[in-house]
């Protein structure tokens, strides 16, 4: 059998990467045979960590053996996880969002707490070890990522947990989180290059409950009309994906990080649950949320809660 | 909203009662306002902690109400907790059972740790907390649990950490870890006042698979045959729960702890699944299984791979 392999969620986000990263190197420490690999692209945001650090992103798959040990990072969601997932066999779950379609046949490590990032649940798991030292190596991936999951902590999912490790790691990274903080999330919402199919799959997420799937897309920009002027052509492609994955709904989320609100293009047979949820009408498939920037948190509770 | 309710499963055996107390001391060292509670009777090895420590049961509750908060120990899975769980806010989870049937709609704490005890699992945490002190009281209820649990070590549940725990427990409790085990497994052992009905129901966990539908529930003697002799009438009292509880397999475990191995007890519909998994054929409705005293791990996992 292979190593144990460890992965965040499809569409890996920055924090998906930094995570089996970090998690690699503690397993490592602990004297796992384990190794760090990625279910997706590397988008903007998180090459600009990698090329800060000279470092490869972690090998692609696309699924699993049966048996496979896995450890599973910033995520649980089979609908979220690796082909073949079902047939694994799930050593461990570091995770901070809501569990949900996730079940093993034996008793597993599972941390989960409701803080903004999950390599600030690394970080602390990281400092009870008393012989493990934080390098800079690491400490500026778990910067990295807990800046980017909480938009440099101003959206609502930021903890004071999140804050306090994000400062201590910048002390060990000896860089300042600020000026570091704003180059990285502006390299994260540079768009230009994406074809509209790219765009609606730079960070999205698929969630079930009962027999309703729907699926969430977020991108992160300083303008949402420059994101706004393909319009047409984002819409045709929700709509594709609507049908080639049997999907009742589904949300693009245009979040401005400078003002901390969001544009959502919302499709699909069951838009009344947006607007129900909401409480607002759909205007041209569109809606502007004030003050929504976070999926977890703003919107998709808010939607599970509604579905029947 | 009334404080969080702390509980273990339906049934509760020991280390459900003894987690829930020890985790109302670390919540409300942390500054929750939660209070333990119970699903169930006392059986007779608690009682035996309770009289030793001077202390009472936790009240006994049968259902929350929307939206409680609530803290689940020793248990995650919903067939297992508490009546309307599904409309529960669950805060946290300390369990070190499989993760099966459990959701929630928002981020919650959850800590699962493939250990032989879920008090295993806070002393750990308790541990982690500098500015925590474990005193004699919460010692002893962590201690009798990991007895309970791993029967004094012997079980194949029992992990280094729990052994660990026990030992460092044993000294800040300045226990004879032999001595007062034996009298506590013992205390527990003592099942000549059961009806058949109570007898099935001392320590009872029901287990769904897509549609399947089966309870294990398991009893601890000192002497197979003494159990054996009211056979006939626990046998109708486990064909009267299939029938009252539509399961489709029912198994009685009864647990040699002296040597090691168990009797099984299997009725309902669906018997050949267990015929299956342990290739073996029942005579009498009964099959011995040597060396087996676990239901976590040699029993409930193995026919949850044999159910489709």
């Amino acid at each position: 059998m292979d190593d144990i392999l460890i992965f965040g969620h499809k569409n890996p986000d920055t924090d998906s990467i930094c995570s089996s990263l970090v998690a690699e190197k503690i397993a490592s420490n602990n004297g796992w045979k384990a190794k760090a690999v990625r279910l997706g692209n590397i988008n903007k945001e998180t090459q600009f960590i990698l090329n800060y650090l000279g470092i490869d992103a972690p090998p692609l798959i696309s699924k699993v053996e049966d048996g496979q040990s896995v450890i599973l990072v910033d995520h649980n969601e089979f609908s979220q996880s690796v082909d073949n997932i079902e047939n694994a066999k799930i050593e461990a779950v570091t995770d901070h969002h809501r569990i949900a379609n996730f079940q093993t046949s034996e008793p597993l490590y599972y941390t989960a707490k409701p803080y903004g990032c999950t390599c600030t649940i690394l970080y602390e798991e990281f400092k009870s070890y008393s012989y493990m030292k934080i390098e800079k190596k690491e400490a500026i991936l778990m910067l990295s990522a807990i800046i980017s999951d909480t938009l440099l902590f101003k959206s609502p999912t930021c903890t004071k947990h999140d804050k306090t490790a994000a400062e201590e790691l910048a002390k060990i990274a000896n860089i300042d989180i600020n000026t570091y903080g704003l180059d990285l999330l502006k390299a994260g919402t540079d768009l230009s290059d994406f074809s509209p199919y790219e765009l609606i799959n730079i960070d999205s997420k698929d969630f079930v409950k009962n027999t309703f799937k729907f699926r969430i897309a977020q991108v992160n920009t300083a303008c949402i009309n420059d994101v706004l002027k393909n319009k047409d052509d984002i819409k045709l492609a929700i709509s594709r994906s609507i049908s080639a994955n049997n999907l009742n709904l589904s949300i693009l989320l245009i979040t401005d990080i400078i003002n901390s609100d969001s544009q959502a293009i919302v499709l699909g047979n069951d838009t009344s649950v947006f607007e129900q949820t909401y409480n607002i009408k759909l205007i041209d498939d569109m809606a502007f949320l004030k003050g929504v920037v976070s999926r977890k948190k703003q919107v998709a509770p808010l939607l599970l809660n509604n579905i029947d």
